[in-house]
């Protein structure tokens, strides 16, 4: 009975909540649309979008069909369950970041709208509304795909078809499809939009600002509307794929670990689907949390979004305790989501100290960096990536400590320690992201603000509009700060919960050759060699990306140089230019140097797995694990850090030099090379580990049964 | 009875080394010192470098008592057998680095005199003696160190005093103490040489060349001196430092594994002592080597080298398999040991593919970067990174698949299967380090030519001299670019073999909680965390060695600074410069920059083990590892390979701009930047890295019985 309810929890409030997106849409679409000359803007824009995503989904709906035919076939058990749930996974990730992409594009020209006429508070309300939409709708998805799959095989699947692996554990690892498919398209909207955005950023600067001292988002630059686009691609819809496949993930990993608790000890209540419910309880709290932010006239929006984010987790544990309490469960539960909770604002608050330019008392690396923009390039470089490569203490130090401490008390559950200890572990991942609708809500609204800045420039509307957008702008850096730290964090102990629940799958899933829970003994060179590869995995992603984004530009590059010569009208502003080409050429771009990297990184995880064994197989996901955190944390940070110094050069508060005079651009000159430098770094490759390294985990827990017999097959050659 | 012929092999090859080291010393200090204009240069040089080593073995003096006695207190038994090792390791150490830095500068102006009067040939041969003095220094001093240490233990210590731990497990536990001093000093040479050579660098280019518009190497700067003196320090005895302490390392790593073997299996001979011999055998191939490399008249002096090299390895790869049928042991173990020279060879040659201008086929990433540096210094930066990242891969899978076979092929040697398996891992390493004496001669060989040609042209010499010299210069590029690999390949073989000494050591030495081998299961959270714990250590480390490079230029711009100002006879060549101020400001900055680095490594190392345990400690080692190897295969690279672009840009093969036009000046500024860039990634930061997880493997070793001491009391607080 408690099991129809949970499922019951779950699945209402994820359902709720999309609900409520899809009413704040409406809200969103009846506000006023502003000028034609912003109508016309924006609706480039949107239209740009369109074109991304139909040349993207084109592909991933090709790539999506051939894996999923290819499951039903390596599959011998459940093949086809597995292929339906990996399907559905992709296409409920495809339409979460459709709807985002949708929303975002057409508020901005909302905003503006709403900026010119009302001034800031009106238009910070359309442009959260329109955040919370891409908040609510990926809580809702995330929970109404897991529970309504989990229910829908429950019901269908009759006892007699679970011959080989326990009905519990088998079922998870169907709906593991769901969360797989979630990951691979979450990976391509991330990198692929990472990719994207700063190509067309690369190109549109090199070809415009330098070769033809054209403006920044001139509209008669080819690739301007691509470059309007990638803001879009790359932080609303590749943020939001992030974030809502990190918490797929970890709702999924506990579930996991769960299904062993309950398979082994049979609680009281299914430990399985108890991370629903909290991951419910999450939801309600963000749609609470939405609701609360309503700033009084004139009042800086910044607080206000902060007021959301601290109301949605203070509800969010006392929710948690609450539940705990009524269902009689031990309240270690309880703690460890919150432990959760206090670790992911760690990791923001400290990724803050290291890109903004507060700092935290004396230690403060942005100015310090400032001071070295002024000696060389080189300085910058090296201050940037000195500093970026000590962000990673104590982010790593905040990760081990949460994982520890929740480890420690879950194993006082009453369970066997490792499970009970690792199960909490689980719900601290899956109590950090608990509150990913709110979180969101407030990151998503930048980008939309950012946009809606581009519009009214262009649209030539008054200066306080403008003064307006600034102001939300800056309120929206904050929000984006928070969510970096809060996004690496949500990944980081979301992996370590899947690297868990892989073990675990060995041990449910009754694999032949494994007794009881697998022991990844590092001292063996077989899982040392293990951890070494899958070590390289992130790295060398990253190397791929980087060289992606060069590539994928001079071909751009290419593009807008023809345009410009060909039609010579573009540049006198009487012909308007193939803005489509040029979004098309980023888009197939993107695809074609992302595919190599994503199917090796696919492969050799099974190939790791099937040659060296599944003790292998864990220390790879170990090895990946701990370098992609430190390439992740130092990418995101030190490209953040590049980036504010250059605003801070660019900002009233900078008095070293006086702008204009030739010192000034010298200084400025070096702060855009660091800024260049940190592009690719923090929108592109830095993020893109994060999914990287859950699509890894999810690859070695989903095709385990696969691996476990090309293992057996391998070693009979010999 | 074997027993002492393989420590009278050890010590006996030992000495034979350093008597012939001692010989080439004199015919080198015999030779021409050139003209009083020459002498006078080189002595600058000279001095300077004696001022370096008189500040910096103050430090280390005081350093190393004070640890000593720490060292003598907390060990329950043995303190002071192992603090009276760990001085002579110190010592030893100091010595090689001395007498390493001693011969450089006495024979830069004998080469270049040799370069003057006689020509490339006998200018070739000086440099090369030279060089070779360092090489079979150092190779001696590693064996006669620790097998004279070993006897004289053996032989002193009587039995009654063996009474927690077994006699042959203990007495390399105190050996261990040699090691560890040997690769303290080794980091304090390395990194704190390279703080020293890239402070003394950045700081005379930046107040000389952009400020006063003089000439490098002009000898009126005041860090003129300190410059020429920090090319000895890094490339010298840093590199000789680095070298010497991996291979001291690998042999107890392999010592240690062997008297486990000889504790649990008794074998004929004892397999403690067989790395010894392998050593020794080593030694006298890079002897015959050494005498092997002479030129014809007029030869190219880079295939002599390359050909020396060859004849060396394939000598020992003779000599091994001899004696292994000799002694009627498994052949196997004689294959491990030339696994080992296959993957310092492959690495040496992937790294030369990621940094000379040829690549490999179509795929050259250099000739990539001229290319990304004629469009922007961001694109140069992001592709150098990106590349260096890339480069990573081939190494790493070079050093799992030589881990991975020769644990398989030991395996088969009868014992235990991880015993015989990890037994052979070590003794890849010690074959890959056993012709370190050739090796290093002529890596060494290359910074005496460098300094020589300086020498030659600020003594104005011919012309014809100068030609020589760079002729020289070129081959000894090729043989550093080897060096560089091997190094690499040296350490992290040597630390993959400490690795699994440390857990041998927690079962031979009976250390209480361990019941048999340690298991590392990954799997546990503590194991993992610290896991993420050792991981990050190299990456901060790496930040503190950057940023301190960067601090303690500052200090030395304003001494340079101060010097031109209160003194205007500097300027105008009439008055000479106090070049020891600033050598004295760029040793003690180094010094005081890198001491909280190494104290935090080993205190955190001894910390993580007492906090969270011995499995926990080796997860610490295992994480240190994997993103150590990373960091400095990253480093390395692109370091080299920024370098290189230079290079290429200031050659005459670079044809795309002429020499002095205003776009050629503005790709060889992108191109300085980049290079300014990659020396303190290249030449502080990467290198130092393979010594640093030498000594944190060696503490944890070293330190083991203290640290499960304070584990079990710490545990006992709760």
């Amino acid at each position: 009975m408690s099991d129809i309810l949970f499922l019951a929890t779950g699945l209402g409030s994820g359902l709720l909540s999309i609900l409520i997106a899809l009413y704040i849409y409406r809200m969103v679409m009846n506000a006023d649309e502003g000028t034609d000359k912003m109508k016309e803007v924006s609706k480039l824009i949107e239209d740009g979008a369109h074109s991304f995503i139909r040349v993207q989904y084109r592909i991933l709906g090709i790539f999506t069909i051939i894996l999923a035919i290819l499951i039903a076939i390596v599959f011998v058990d459940f093949g086809i369950p597995i292929a339906i749930s990996y399907v559905l996974g992709s296409i409920a990730s495809m339409i979460a970041g459709y709807i985002g992409l949708v929303v975002a594009t057409k508020a901005n020209r909302r905003t503006a709208a709403a900026a010119a006429s009302g001034g800031l508070n009106p238009a910070f309300r359309v442009a959260f509304r329109a955040g919370s939409v891409m908040g609510l709708m990926i809580a809702g998805i995330a929970l109404v795909g897991l529970t309504s799959l989990y229910w829908f095989w429950n019901v269908i699947l009759p006892d007699s078809v679970f011959v080989v692996y326990p009905r519990e554990a088998e079922l998870w690892e169907i709906v593991t499809g769901f969360s797989f498919g979630a990951s691979t398209v979450a990976l391509f909207a991330k990198a692929g939009g990472g990719i994207f955005t700063k190509t067309a950023d690369l190109s549109a600067d090199l070809v415009g600002k330098v070769e033809h001292h054209i403006p920044e988002d001139d509209p008669r630059n080819p690739a301007a509307i691509a470059d309007a686009v990638g803001d879009n691609v790359g932080d609303v819809a590749g943020t939001g794929a992030d974030i809502y496949d990190s918490n797929v993930a970890a709702i999924l990993a506990a579930a996991i670990l769960g299904a062993g608790i309950d398979l082994h000890f049979s609680p009281p209540v299914s430990f399985a689907l108890l991370p629903l419910v909290l991951a419910g309880l999450g939801t309600i709290a963000s749609i609470l949390g939405v609701f609360l932010v309503r700033p009084k006239e004139d009042q800086d929006p910044g607080p206000i979004l902060n007021r959301g984010t601290y109301i949605t987790t203070i509800l969010f544990a006392v929710f948690s305790v609450a539940i705990v309490l009524l269902l009689g469960l031990n309240i270690v539960i309880a703690i460890s989501a919150i432990v959760g909770l206090f670790a992911g604002v760690f990791i923001g608050f400290t990724s803050d100290v290291f890109t903004s330019d507060r700092g935290l008392g004396g230690f403060k690396p942005v100015p310090k960096m400032v001071e070295s923009a002024d000696k060389s390039a080189a300085n910058l470089i090296l201050s940037g990536y000195a500093y970026g490569l000590l962000s990673v203490l104590p982010s790593v130090i905040g990760i081990a400590i949460a994982m520890v401490v929740s480890y420690f008390i879950g194993g006082t559950l009453g369970f066997n320690e490792w499970e009970g200890g690792i199960y909490c572990v689980a719900i601290a991942a899956v109590g950090l992201l608990s509150t990913n609708g709110m979180i969101m809500s407030s990151d998503a609204y930048g980008p939309i603000v950012d946009n809606a800045r581009g519009v009214i420039e262009q649209a030539q509307a008054p200066q306080e509009a403008i003064w307006a957008c600034d102001k939300l702008d800056a309120s929206g850096n904050t929000a984006k700060a928070i969510t970096k730290g809060f996004a690496i964090g949500a990944s980081s102990i979301s992996v370590l919960a899947l690297f868990a629940a892989f073990i675990e799958a060995t041990d449910t899933l009754n694999i032949p050759g494994v007794d009881g829970l697998l022991v990844v003994n590092l001292s063996h060179p077989s899982v040392l060699a293990g951890a070494l590869m899958g070590a390289i995995v992130p790295v060398v992603f990253s190397a791929i990306l980087i060289l992606g984004v060069e590539r994928n530009s001079e071909r751009m590059i290419e593009e807008i140089r023809r345009q410009f010569d060909e039609e010579p009208g573009i540049l006198e502003g009487t012909t308007k230019p193939d803005y489509e080409k040029c979004i098309g050429i980023a888009t197939s771009g993107a695809i074609r140097e992302l595919m190599p990297g994503t199917l090796i990184a696919i492969v050799v995880t099974i190939a790791t797995g099937a040659i060296l064994g599944l003790e292998a197989l864990a220390g790879y996901l170990g090895g990946a694990v701990l370098s992609g955190l430190i390439l992740a944390l130092l990418m995101d940070n030190a490209g953040g850090a590049w980036d504010n110094t250059k605003k801070i050069i660019e900002s009233p508060e900078y008095t070293k030099y006086e702008v204009g005079t030739d010192d000034w651009h010298r200084v400025h000159d070096i702060s855009v090379t660091g800024d260049m430098v940190g592009d690719p770094f923090k929108d592109t490759a830095g993020p893109s580990i994060n999914t990287l390294l859950v699509v890894i985990s999810l690859t070695a827990t989903l095709f385990l049964p696969v691996i476990a017999q090309l293992h057996l097959w391998f070693i009979g050659l010999f």
